[in-house]
């Protein structure tokens, strides 16, 4: 049996393009999901743009006035995967406005608890690939890394990777040049891209065989009955 | 026991003033190093501007040139410890220049590698604590955790915690108004910064008890005889 | 005659709630069109979730399958306006999707030329107003001002404006809270919107005034006719 | 006489070599000078490591303990020049440790006015150089950028430029390789230099020649005096 057997993991493609066949960040989360199916994760690649997802603030927005949205599905998935990658292009130096809508979206939920009364992505594992001709990989890494962290997602060492052309217009990932797919043999893409699909699958495993992330001094309702910062000495020394 | 004995942590206080006792950073890094302290940590808090820290990417800067450098006496430190706690005052929105100094000076070291062959500071576990009288924690929280994490800081859910005043000039945390020290009994800002302490003491045992962080794909000389992204169909489905 | 009789400005609210009245951001950007109405600026405020506007890097997005795409439309007053001013909620630290989205779409013309040969929006000037709970006014404005700045509006001094509650959850912009509406009465917030929006109409008279942006080594099909870099020696000195 | 004789530039070199010789920042920072001179601005580049530069938020360090402090020098040349660009390195995606001693520093004045009773910085404008070899001009310029505009620089059009090589490992801008300097041919940087070069320079004219941003409205001390946000129906329409 597969060292990972067990393990599940959600890849979202917020890529601008309706459909994921034109997508060059699917491209490389495609690598990502090889690795992983390969480890006996079991892997759902989720193109947001083939789906209507709605805007706002609440966990269903049909509930506000849409007539669709796909969001509430695609939630559940996220819920019963361990692992969570968030693709995105870059535009403009940034992550894209579907990365931060399917944020916003898991956000959203985050006044509900998981069953240990931590915030409800505790004990999941999140990561980030990131494609563009031109620059800002670590700058959409570090808004998508910070969220997840944020509404409780653990994020492992080297938790993101991506591909840049040379700075200029230029071919995206995996456009033929000269006959040769651009970025496909980059080193360093495809050894970060490697080292963070294997940590984030080793977290994943460490958090699963111990029953998700500890508990005891993160729970929202009962932090006080822990050693807590309130009764602390500011002044100390 | 305490159930945290065996580890320990070092803070590392990224404020502007001079001397540690001016320093509103630090009274928020007394309570998390007092939670830490109470639960068996071995917690050392260095004022980064009490030594004397050499600009430039090297791991000593006396080789090029500088009379003194005080950094490689504490990267030692930071090498002892599990955990690492980032403290930085706001300026203009983000982190502080010692902050970036302090990540630079870390980053220097990152053509090391760990006994297992991982980038040198897998297996540790690394944290951000913010100060201010406005706005800007998270911009802050998000540059220093996204660091930390790419030269191998594993991050746990929830990292960072911080105290801003209303916006506008305003106390700055513990200025005392009207007989009451500004944000010490902020219910927000104790409850994060003791769910931040605790997911770090969890995560850095989680760790150690496993000795350090999983090896396998992850590490930049043998990647190549793991599963690994190059040999994926990056065109599957 | 007023003092800035002839200009015009679209104040752009790009909250994720659904209808215009619902919003807090709007209240902000109410006050933003006060001032400017008075002093004799055509404005128009458009919440964008009252449209329907699609995703994609092309002006037209109809084009690429959509049903409907109202941005065609928006597009053409932001076009016909010599200011443009960007409202955005503040969600995890960062800017909406829908501020993003607005930002793409802006950007998805950037290909076009001015009359002069000059980017598209050259001429122009661009604000950013922000409303949150808590925490990131400077760092929504920083992404906002830089992607209006990087396709060619002009960004003044002070060019932003916002309101935060205290850290932590609490009253929105407008919010009532004991009989007061929240942020109404901030002197901090006030007095920035006042500036903002003055820069802005001393920016956009200025360059009206003279015929757009001057003309000379910034247009993209004649730079190597000017003086510039790469004629120049990289080693001098 | 040249078009913009009589303007004044100062270009800060945030590199971290100590050096200025040794600086691949400089190279770039050089092609911007080696246009101004020859379009009749007087300029002057500093590298910042070459001073002594102290920490803290106060105009002169001297008056904190430092023994030495070259910033009021420092200062004393921005406050003469029209324009100031910043020159940064990037390191981990973001601008570096001394780029933002030198932003501290000059908001370390931020309480001093203008003649005109406007923030000290009005009637300037500002821009960014950035080079790195792998990833985050943007990013290093969206911070840098931000803090110019918001301490009272005007930012024109496309203030930026850079250069980046491919993704990963690899030469810094003018290291030679295979008897090729790396970027000194890029079209792309040559063309944004230019760019940004010309439109700092049009800028810097415009509002010398007006005497200075505009007055009204925009004084800390009389803009109640004006038409104003607090004056203003939040709840209009």
């Amino acid at each position: 049996m597969a060292q990972f057997s067990g393990l599940s993991a959600v890849l979202l493609n917020c890529s601008l393009v309706h459909e994921a066949k034109d997508s060059h960040t699917r491209l490389l989360l495609n690598r990502v999901k090889g690795i992983m199916s390969t480890e006996g994760v079991d892997v759902e690649m989720i193109h947001m743009l083939e789906h209507r997802i709605g805007f706002g603030m609440v966990p269903d927005t049909t509930k506000i006035g849409d007539e669709v949205d796909d969001w509430p599905a695609i939630h559940a998935k996220v819920m019963a995967a361990d692992i969570l990658v968030i693709g995105t292009p870059i535009w403009l130096g940034v992550k894209s406005s579907v990365a931060s809508l399917a944020i916003e979206r898991l956000y959203a939920y985050s006044g509900e608890k998981n069953e240990h009364g931590q915030y409800l992505y505790y004990g999941k594992t999140g990561g980030c690939v990131v494609t563009g001709n031109e620059d800002g990989v670590k700058a959409c890494s570090m808004e998508t890394l910070y969220a997840l962290s944020h509404i409780g997602y653990t994020i492992p060492p080297q938790a993101d990777c991506g591909w840049l052309g040379e700075i200029g217009p230029g071919p995206s990932y995996g456009d033929e040049v000269d006959g040769v797919r651009a970025g496909f043999d980059s080193e360093f893409t495809n050894k970060n891209a490697t080292i963070m699909t294997w940590n984030l699958m080793h977290t994943a495993k460490m958090l699963k065989d111990q029953g998700g992330f500890p508990v005891g001094g993160n729970v929202a309702d009962t932090w006080r009955e822990f050693t807590n910062a309130a009764d602390q000495d500011p002044d100390a020394d």
